[in-house]
Protein backbone atom coordinates (compact mmCIF):
# COMPACT_ATOMS: atom_id res chain seq x y z
CA UNK A 1 0.00 0.00 0.00
CA UNK A 2 1.19 3.34 -0.61
CA UNK A 3 2.22 5.41 2.03
CA UNK A 4 0.03 9.09 2.25
CA UNK A 5 2.02 12.21 1.29
CA UNK A 6 3.45 14.72 3.83
CA UNK A 7 3.74 18.31 2.83
CA UNK A 8 4.70 21.35 4.32
CA UNK A 9 3.61 24.72 3.67
CA UNK A 10 5.95 27.79 5.03
CA UNK A 11 3.44 30.17 4.73
CA UNK A 12 -0.27 31.27 4.53
CA UNK A 13 0.57 32.68 1.52
CA UNK A 14 1.97 29.09 -0.35
CA UNK A 15 -0.98 27.23 1.58
CA UNK A 16 -3.08 27.67 -1.92
CA UNK A 17 -0.51 25.47 -3.89
CA UNK A 18 -1.24 22.28 -1.51
CA UNK A 19 -3.97 19.79 -1.79
CA UNK A 20 -6.33 20.22 1.49
CA UNK A 21 -8.82 17.80 0.38
CA UNK A 22 -9.02 14.51 2.61
CA UNK A 23 -6.18 15.91 4.50
CA UNK A 24 -5.74 16.50 8.03
CA UNK A 25 -4.08 20.03 7.89
CA UNK A 26 -1.92 20.97 11.24
CA UNK A 27 -1.66 24.66 12.20
CA UNK A 28 1.79 25.71 13.80
CA UNK A 29 2.16 28.91 15.01
CA UNK A 30 4.62 28.49 17.99
CA UNK A 31 5.06 31.87 19.12
CA UNK A 32 2.17 31.87 20.59
CA UNK A 33 -1.29 30.98 19.11
CA UNK A 34 -0.48 27.26 19.04
CA UNK A 35 1.06 27.15 22.35
CA UNK A 36 -1.83 29.10 23.83
CA UNK A 37 -4.32 27.05 22.63
CA UNK A 38 -2.31 23.29 23.79
CA UNK A 39 -2.54 25.08 27.24
CA UNK A 40 -5.81 26.20 27.54
CA UNK A 41 -7.06 22.95 26.72
CA UNK A 42 -4.84 20.79 28.54
CA UNK A 43 -5.50 23.10 31.75
CA UNK A 44 -9.25 22.49 31.24
CA UNK A 45 -10.86 24.60 28.85
CA UNK A 46 -14.01 23.63 27.85
CA UNK A 47 -13.18 24.61 24.29
CA UNK A 48 -11.07 27.61 22.24
CA UNK A 49 -13.36 29.44 19.55
CA UNK A 50 -10.98 30.74 16.82
CA UNK A 51 -11.59 33.97 15.70
CA UNK A 52 -10.86 36.47 13.21
CA UNK A 53 -11.37 39.46 14.80
CA UNK A 54 -11.39 41.22 17.53
CA UNK A 55 -14.90 42.64 17.75
CA UNK A 56 -16.19 39.30 17.34
CA UNK A 57 -14.08 37.79 19.74
CA UNK A 58 -15.30 40.04 22.33
CA UNK A 59 -19.15 39.51 20.80
CA UNK A 60 -18.81 35.89 21.01
CA UNK A 61 -17.48 35.79 24.66
CA UNK A 62 -20.36 38.40 25.93
CA UNK A 63 -22.98 35.50 24.46
CA UNK A 64 -21.42 32.71 26.17
CA UNK A 65 -19.56 34.34 29.30
CA UNK A 66 -15.92 33.25 27.84
CA UNK A 67 -12.80 34.77 27.96
CA UNK A 68 -12.05 37.03 25.14
CA UNK A 69 -8.94 37.02 24.06
CA UNK A 70 -5.66 37.52 21.75
CA UNK A 71 -3.30 39.56 20.67
CA UNK A 72 -2.40 41.91 17.39
CA UNK A 73 1.33 42.51 16.14
CA UNK A 74 2.62 40.80 19.53
CA UNK A 75 0.80 42.80 22.63
CA UNK A 76 -3.14 42.41 23.71
CA UNK A 77 -5.35 43.68 21.75
CA UNK A 78 -7.33 47.16 22.69
CA UNK A 79 -10.37 45.79 24.17
CA UNK A 80 -9.24 42.43 25.35
CA UNK A 81 -8.44 41.74 28.75
CA UNK A 82 -6.28 39.07 28.04
CA UNK A 83 -3.79 38.09 26.07
CA UNK A 84 -1.81 35.51 23.88
CA UNK A 85 0.63 34.12 26.52
CA UNK A 86 0.21 30.09 27.07
CA UNK A 87 1.55 30.53 30.49
CA UNK A 88 -1.88 32.80 31.74
CA UNK A 89 -4.14 30.23 31.27
CA UNK A 90 -3.26 28.02 34.33
CA UNK A 91 -5.64 25.55 35.47
CA UNK A 92 -6.79 27.76 38.23
CA UNK A 93 -8.50 30.52 35.65
CA UNK A 94 -9.10 28.60 32.97
CA UNK A 95 -10.42 24.95 33.97
CA UNK A 96 -14.78 24.94 32.85
CA UNK A 97 -14.47 27.60 30.34
CA UNK A 98 -14.19 28.87 26.88
CA UNK A 99 -11.46 30.54 25.25
CA UNK A 100 -12.52 33.02 22.73
CA UNK A 101 -9.16 33.46 20.82
CA UNK A 102 -7.88 36.21 18.12
CA UNK A 103 -4.37 36.21 17.04
CA UNK A 104 -2.25 37.97 14.16
CA UNK A 105 -1.22 34.67 12.11
CA UNK A 106 -2.79 31.53 13.57
CA UNK A 107 -7.02 31.89 13.91
CA UNK A 108 -6.94 33.27 10.36
CA UNK A 109 -4.74 30.33 9.04
CA UNK A 110 -7.07 27.97 10.52
CA UNK A 111 -9.85 29.82 8.76
CA UNK A 112 -7.93 30.09 5.43
CA UNK A 113 -6.98 26.11 5.90
CA UNK A 114 -10.83 26.07 6.49
CA UNK A 115 -11.77 27.98 3.48
CA UNK A 116 -10.17 25.84 1.48
CA UNK A 117 -11.80 22.44 2.09
CA UNK A 118 -9.37 20.91 4.93
CA UNK A 119 -10.59 17.31 5.57
CA UNK A 120 -9.16 17.54 9.30
CA UNK A 121 -7.56 21.05 11.29
CA UNK A 122 -5.75 20.10 14.50
CA UNK A 123 -3.11 22.31 16.29
CA UNK A 124 0.30 22.19 16.95
CA UNK A 125 3.36 23.46 19.13
CA UNK A 126 6.04 21.81 20.39
CA UNK A 127 3.70 21.50 24.26
CA UNK A 128 1.58 19.01 22.27
CA UNK A 129 4.26 17.41 19.75
CA UNK A 130 3.40 13.81 20.50
CA UNK A 131 -0.09 14.33 20.55
CA UNK A 132 0.13 15.80 17.00
CA UNK A 133 2.25 13.05 15.75
CA UNK A 134 0.52 9.98 17.51
CA UNK A 135 -2.54 11.47 15.46
CA UNK A 136 -0.87 11.82 12.38
CA UNK A 137 0.37 8.12 12.30
CA UNK A 138 -2.97 7.04 13.00
CA UNK A 139 -5.25 8.50 10.80
CA UNK A 140 -2.86 7.36 7.61
CA UNK A 141 -4.47 10.18 5.73
CA UNK A 142 -2.31 12.72 3.38
CA UNK A 143 -0.87 15.55 5.95
CA UNK A 144 -0.26 19.27 5.34
CA UNK A 145 2.42 20.67 7.72
CA UNK A 146 0.93 24.53 7.60
CA UNK A 147 3.04 27.24 9.27
CA UNK A 148 1.81 30.23 10.34
CA UNK A 149 4.74 32.41 9.98
CA UNK A 150 4.10 36.71 10.66
CA UNK A 151 2.49 38.19 7.95
CA UNK A 152 3.29 35.96 5.57
CA UNK A 153 6.84 35.35 5.72
CA UNK A 154 8.51 32.30 6.75
CA UNK A 155 9.55 32.20 9.92
CA UNK A 156 11.73 29.38 11.81
CA UNK A 157 10.29 28.45 14.65
CA UNK A 158 7.03 27.19 13.09
CA UNK A 159 9.52 25.45 10.86
CA UNK A 160 11.34 23.73 13.58
CA UNK A 161 8.16 22.46 14.86
CA UNK A 162 7.20 21.09 11.23
CA UNK A 163 10.66 19.49 11.33
CA UNK A 164 10.47 17.87 14.54
CA UNK A 165 6.84 16.21 13.54
CA UNK A 166 8.86 14.79 10.45
CA UNK A 167 11.69 13.58 11.95
CA UNK A 168 9.23 11.12 14.32
CA UNK A 169 6.79 10.54 11.61
CA UNK A 170 8.82 10.07 8.11
CA UNK A 171 8.44 6.53 7.96
CA UNK A 172 4.61 7.00 7.89
CA UNK A 173 4.72 8.66 4.58
CA UNK A 174 5.91 9.63 1.46
CA UNK A 175 7.63 12.91 1.75
CA UNK A 176 8.61 13.95 -1.93
CA UNK A 177 8.95 18.19 -0.88
CA UNK A 178 11.83 19.97 -0.32
CA UNK A 179 10.26 22.27 2.06
CA UNK A 180 9.56 19.09 5.05
CA UNK A 181 13.36 17.93 3.78
CA UNK A 182 14.56 21.77 5.15
CA UNK A 183 12.57 21.71 7.96
CA UNK A 184 13.75 18.06 9.15
CA UNK A 185 17.56 19.18 8.52
CA UNK A 186 16.57 22.40 10.78
CA UNK A 187 15.57 20.74 13.48
CA UNK A 188 17.39 17.70 13.35
CA UNK A 189 20.50 20.49 13.49
CA UNK A 190 19.23 22.51 16.60
CA UNK A 191 17.14 20.00 18.59
CA UNK A 192 19.60 19.65 21.52
CA UNK A 193 19.52 23.06 22.21
CA UNK A 194 16.62 24.95 20.72
CA UNK A 195 17.09 27.13 23.43
CA UNK A 196 20.51 28.76 22.13
CA UNK A 197 19.23 28.70 18.69
CA UNK A 198 16.23 31.53 19.50
CA UNK A 199 18.08 34.26 19.87
CA UNK A 200 18.79 34.19 16.37
CA UNK A 201 15.05 34.58 15.50
CA UNK A 202 13.14 37.81 14.08
CA UNK A 203 10.24 36.77 16.13
CA UNK A 204 12.61 36.81 19.41
CA UNK A 205 13.22 40.17 18.71
CA UNK A 206 10.07 41.15 18.88
CA UNK A 207 8.59 39.39 21.45
CA UNK A 208 11.61 39.38 24.03
CA UNK A 209 13.15 42.48 23.19
CA UNK A 210 10.33 44.34 23.15
CA UNK A 211 7.67 42.45 25.55
CA UNK A 212 10.11 40.38 27.74
CA UNK A 213 8.63 37.03 27.09
CA UNK A 214 11.09 34.74 27.67
CA UNK A 215 9.44 32.17 29.60
CA UNK A 216 6.40 32.30 27.59
CA UNK A 217 9.44 31.24 24.52
CA UNK A 218 10.43 28.67 26.74
CA UNK A 219 7.04 27.02 27.36
CA UNK A 220 6.66 27.43 23.70
CA UNK A 221 9.76 25.55 22.96
CA UNK A 222 9.55 22.81 25.52
CA UNK A 223 7.90 19.52 24.32
CA UNK A 224 4.96 17.91 25.22
CA UNK A 225 4.00 19.93 28.89
CA UNK A 226 0.74 20.53 27.36
CA UNK A 227 0.19 17.01 25.70
CA UNK A 228 -3.47 17.02 24.39
CA UNK A 229 -4.94 17.24 20.39
CA UNK A 230 -6.97 20.18 20.05
CA UNK A 231 -9.22 19.16 16.97
CA UNK A 232 -11.68 21.90 15.21
CA UNK A 233 -15.20 20.49 14.97
CA UNK A 234 -18.26 22.74 15.03
CA UNK A 235 -16.20 26.30 15.10
CA UNK A 236 -14.75 25.15 17.93
CA UNK A 237 -10.98 23.27 18.55
CA UNK A 238 -11.63 20.27 21.39
CA UNK A 239 -9.64 17.73 23.17
CA UNK A 240 -10.03 14.59 21.04
CA UNK B 1 26.11 54.26 9.42
CA UNK B 2 23.59 51.47 8.94
CA UNK B 3 24.38 49.01 6.89
CA UNK B 4 21.99 48.01 4.27
CA UNK B 5 19.15 45.30 4.83
CA UNK B 6 19.36 42.00 3.12
CA UNK B 7 16.33 39.69 2.85
CA UNK B 8 15.69 36.78 1.44
CA UNK B 9 12.21 35.39 -0.58
CA UNK B 10 11.81 32.16 -0.69
CA UNK B 11 9.05 31.74 -3.33
CA UNK B 12 7.97 34.36 -6.25
CA UNK B 13 4.87 34.20 -3.93
CA UNK B 14 6.61 35.90 -1.47
CA UNK B 15 7.71 38.69 -3.46
CA UNK B 16 5.37 41.04 -2.91
CA UNK B 17 6.76 41.01 1.04
CA UNK B 18 9.39 42.68 -0.21
CA UNK B 19 9.99 46.30 -0.89
CA UNK B 20 12.04 46.14 -3.99
CA UNK B 21 12.44 49.84 -4.45
CA UNK B 22 16.40 51.36 -4.42
CA UNK B 23 16.91 47.65 -3.85
CA UNK B 24 19.20 44.91 -6.19
CA UNK B 25 17.18 41.86 -7.11
CA UNK B 26 19.01 39.15 -7.44
CA UNK B 27 17.15 36.08 -9.89
CA UNK B 28 17.89 32.56 -8.54
CA UNK B 29 17.21 29.42 -10.43
CA UNK B 30 19.50 27.21 -9.98
CA UNK B 31 18.25 24.64 -11.96
CA UNK B 32 18.79 25.77 -14.45
CA UNK B 33 17.80 29.43 -15.71
CA UNK B 34 20.54 32.15 -14.06
CA UNK B 35 22.96 29.44 -14.52
CA UNK B 36 22.56 29.14 -18.24
CA UNK B 37 22.18 32.59 -18.23
CA UNK B 38 25.82 32.95 -16.53
CA UNK B 39 27.36 30.06 -19.06
CA UNK B 40 26.26 31.90 -22.12
CA UNK B 41 27.40 35.24 -21.59
CA UNK B 42 30.40 33.69 -20.06
CA UNK B 43 31.19 31.97 -23.28
CA UNK B 44 30.35 35.57 -25.00
CA UNK B 45 27.02 35.80 -25.86
CA UNK B 46 26.00 39.07 -26.67
CA UNK B 47 22.89 39.07 -24.33
CA UNK B 48 19.92 37.08 -23.06
CA UNK B 49 16.91 38.06 -23.71
CA UNK B 50 14.46 36.73 -21.30
CA UNK B 51 10.71 36.39 -22.35
CA UNK B 52 7.74 34.44 -20.71
CA UNK B 53 6.45 32.59 -23.36
CA UNK B 54 7.72 30.34 -26.48
CA UNK B 55 5.48 32.38 -29.03
CA UNK B 56 7.53 35.61 -28.50
CA UNK B 57 10.68 34.22 -27.87
CA UNK B 58 10.84 32.23 -31.40
CA UNK B 59 8.94 36.16 -32.64
CA UNK B 60 11.90 38.17 -31.19
CA UNK B 61 14.92 35.78 -32.13
CA UNK B 62 13.61 35.09 -36.08
CA UNK B 63 13.49 39.31 -36.22
CA UNK B 64 17.09 39.39 -34.54
CA UNK B 65 18.76 36.18 -36.12
CA UNK B 66 18.88 35.05 -32.24
CA UNK B 67 18.53 31.76 -30.33
CA UNK B 68 15.13 31.00 -29.40
CA UNK B 69 15.43 28.53 -26.04
CA UNK B 70 13.89 27.03 -23.35
CA UNK B 71 12.09 24.97 -21.34
CA UNK B 72 8.74 24.25 -19.90
CA UNK B 73 8.41 21.74 -16.92
CA UNK B 74 12.21 21.22 -17.19
CA UNK B 75 12.19 20.02 -20.84
CA UNK B 76 12.55 21.29 -24.51
CA UNK B 77 9.65 23.36 -25.10
CA UNK B 78 7.67 22.88 -28.22
CA UNK B 79 8.84 25.05 -31.47
CA UNK B 80 12.04 25.96 -29.77
CA UNK B 81 15.38 24.22 -30.89
CA UNK B 82 17.48 24.81 -27.86
CA UNK B 83 17.04 24.22 -24.49
CA UNK B 84 17.58 25.07 -20.84
CA UNK B 85 20.98 23.44 -20.20
CA UNK B 86 24.09 25.67 -19.21
CA UNK B 87 26.41 23.10 -21.26
CA UNK B 88 24.59 23.31 -24.76
CA UNK B 89 25.69 27.27 -24.57
CA UNK B 90 29.71 26.64 -25.42
CA UNK B 91 31.82 29.27 -26.84
CA UNK B 92 32.11 27.46 -30.20
CA UNK B 93 27.91 27.98 -30.17
CA UNK B 94 26.97 31.29 -28.38
CA UNK B 95 29.58 33.69 -28.82
CA UNK B 96 28.69 36.49 -30.65
CA UNK B 97 24.85 35.54 -30.46
CA UNK B 98 22.14 36.45 -28.66
CA UNK B 99 19.75 33.87 -26.76
CA UNK B 100 16.60 34.57 -26.32
CA UNK B 101 15.59 32.21 -23.52
CA UNK B 102 12.09 31.50 -21.84
CA UNK B 103 12.16 29.10 -18.31
CA UNK B 104 9.11 27.40 -15.95
CA UNK B 105 10.08 29.60 -13.15
CA UNK B 106 13.60 32.06 -13.36
CA UNK B 107 12.44 33.93 -16.23
CA UNK B 108 8.85 34.82 -14.79
CA UNK B 109 9.88 35.71 -11.76
CA UNK B 110 12.05 38.22 -13.53
CA UNK B 111 9.68 40.02 -15.03
CA UNK B 112 7.94 39.98 -11.67
CA UNK B 113 10.70 41.80 -10.27
CA UNK B 114 10.87 44.18 -13.21
CA UNK B 115 6.73 44.96 -12.76
CA UNK B 116 7.20 45.54 -9.12
CA UNK B 117 9.83 48.40 -9.65
CA UNK B 118 13.28 46.46 -8.58
CA UNK B 119 16.03 49.37 -8.79
CA UNK B 120 18.42 46.87 -10.33
CA UNK B 121 18.18 43.37 -11.28
CA UNK B 122 20.91 40.57 -11.73
CA UNK B 123 20.91 36.88 -11.83
CA UNK B 124 23.00 34.40 -9.59
CA UNK B 125 23.77 30.85 -9.12
CA UNK B 126 26.66 28.79 -8.27
CA UNK B 127 28.48 29.46 -11.27
CA UNK B 128 28.65 33.07 -10.75
CA UNK B 129 28.74 33.20 -7.30
CA UNK B 130 31.75 35.72 -6.53
CA UNK B 131 30.63 38.15 -9.57
CA UNK B 132 27.04 38.35 -7.58
CA UNK B 133 28.94 38.68 -4.23
CA UNK B 134 31.36 41.08 -5.49
CA UNK B 135 28.79 43.60 -7.06
CA UNK B 136 25.89 43.39 -4.04
CA UNK B 137 29.18 44.88 -1.67
CA UNK B 138 30.34 46.87 -3.88
CA UNK B 139 26.70 48.50 -4.27
CA UNK B 140 25.79 49.24 -0.66
CA UNK B 141 22.36 49.29 -1.45
CA UNK B 142 19.35 47.04 0.23
CA UNK B 143 19.09 43.60 -1.58
CA UNK B 144 16.35 40.94 -1.99
CA UNK B 145 17.73 37.35 -2.91
CA UNK B 146 14.50 36.11 -4.94
CA UNK B 147 14.81 32.24 -5.03
CA UNK B 148 12.78 30.89 -8.50
CA UNK B 149 11.30 27.61 -6.63
CA UNK B 150 9.47 25.41 -8.54
CA UNK B 151 5.92 26.62 -9.47
CA UNK B 152 5.71 28.57 -6.34
CA UNK B 153 7.36 25.96 -3.88
CA UNK B 154 10.00 26.40 -1.73
CA UNK B 155 13.34 24.46 -3.30
CA UNK B 156 16.47 24.12 -2.10
CA UNK B 157 18.93 24.67 -4.75
CA UNK B 158 17.79 28.32 -4.92
CA UNK B 159 17.90 28.84 -1.27
CA UNK B 160 21.31 26.72 -0.95
CA UNK B 161 22.95 29.26 -3.44
CA UNK B 162 21.23 32.24 -1.21
CA UNK B 163 22.69 30.62 1.73
CA UNK B 164 26.08 30.78 0.10
CA UNK B 165 25.83 34.62 -1.10
CA UNK B 166 24.77 35.16 2.75
CA UNK B 167 27.56 33.93 4.40
CA UNK B 168 30.15 35.66 1.57
CA UNK B 169 28.62 38.95 2.33
CA UNK B 170 26.44 39.20 5.29
CA UNK B 171 29.51 41.44 7.50
CA UNK B 172 28.23 44.06 5.02
CA UNK B 173 24.43 43.62 5.64
CA UNK B 174 22.28 44.08 8.33
CA UNK B 175 19.78 41.12 8.02
CA UNK B 176 16.56 40.06 9.97
CA UNK B 177 15.05 37.93 7.95
CA UNK B 178 14.51 34.43 9.42
CA UNK B 179 14.25 32.97 5.53
CA UNK B 180 17.91 34.68 5.56
CA UNK B 181 19.32 32.81 8.19
CA UNK B 182 18.25 29.50 7.41
CA UNK B 183 19.53 29.76 3.63
CA UNK B 184 22.88 30.53 5.58
CA UNK B 185 22.31 27.49 8.01
CA UNK B 186 21.80 24.84 5.65
CA UNK B 187 23.99 26.48 2.79
CA UNK B 188 26.76 25.88 6.18
CA UNK B 189 25.75 22.68 7.08
CA UNK B 190 26.02 20.94 3.76
CA UNK B 191 28.53 23.35 1.73
CA UNK B 192 31.88 20.71 1.93
CA UNK B 193 29.80 18.75 -0.50
CA UNK B 194 26.81 19.79 -2.17
CA UNK B 195 26.60 16.97 -4.42
CA UNK B 196 26.31 14.47 -2.16
CA UNK B 197 22.73 16.67 -0.81
CA UNK B 198 21.41 16.95 -4.26
CA UNK B 199 19.87 13.22 -4.39
CA UNK B 200 17.32 14.28 -1.87
CA UNK B 201 16.00 16.88 -3.56
CA UNK B 202 12.92 17.05 -5.80
CA UNK B 203 14.29 18.67 -8.64
CA UNK B 204 16.80 16.19 -8.88
CA UNK B 205 14.27 13.73 -9.56
CA UNK B 206 12.60 15.81 -11.89
CA UNK B 207 16.01 16.58 -13.81
CA UNK B 208 18.29 13.18 -13.34
CA UNK B 209 15.21 10.38 -13.07
CA UNK B 210 13.37 11.64 -15.54
CA UNK B 211 16.10 13.24 -17.94
CA UNK B 212 19.52 11.97 -17.23
CA UNK B 213 21.30 15.12 -16.85
CA UNK B 214 23.60 14.61 -13.94
CA UNK B 215 26.20 17.03 -15.89
CA UNK B 216 24.19 19.81 -15.59
CA UNK B 217 23.06 19.35 -12.25
CA UNK B 218 27.18 19.18 -11.00
CA UNK B 219 27.62 22.58 -13.66
CA UNK B 220 24.73 24.52 -11.78
CA UNK B 221 26.06 23.84 -7.93
CA UNK B 222 30.22 24.47 -9.01
CA UNK B 223 31.05 27.60 -7.90
CA UNK B 224 32.90 30.08 -10.27
CA UNK B 225 33.08 28.21 -13.55
CA UNK B 226 31.34 31.18 -15.71
CA UNK B 227 31.99 34.14 -12.91
CA UNK B 228 30.45 36.82 -14.84
CA UNK B 229 28.02 39.19 -13.67
CA UNK B 230 24.34 39.56 -16.08
CA UNK B 231 22.59 42.81 -15.58
CA UNK B 232 19.21 43.52 -16.79
CA UNK B 233 19.14 46.82 -18.93
CA UNK B 234 17.20 47.62 -22.05
CA UNK B 235 15.33 44.30 -21.73
CA UNK B 236 18.17 42.04 -21.97
CA UNK B 237 20.68 40.83 -19.19
CA UNK B 238 24.43 41.91 -20.43
CA UNK B 239 27.23 41.60 -18.73
CA UNK B 240 28.53 44.38 -16.40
Amino acid sequence: MNKPALHTSLSPALLHLYDLDDSVVVIIDVFRATSTIASALYNGATCVIPVDSVPLAIEISSKIDGIAAGERDGKLAEGLQYGNSPLEYTREFIAGKTLVLTTTNGTRLLHMALARGADTVVSGSFPNLSAVCDFLISEKKNVVLACAGWKDRFNLEDTLFAGAVISRVKDHFTIHCDSSLMAEAMYENNKEDLMSFVPGLTHYHRLVERFGLIDDIRFCITPDTANVLPVYKDEKLVVK
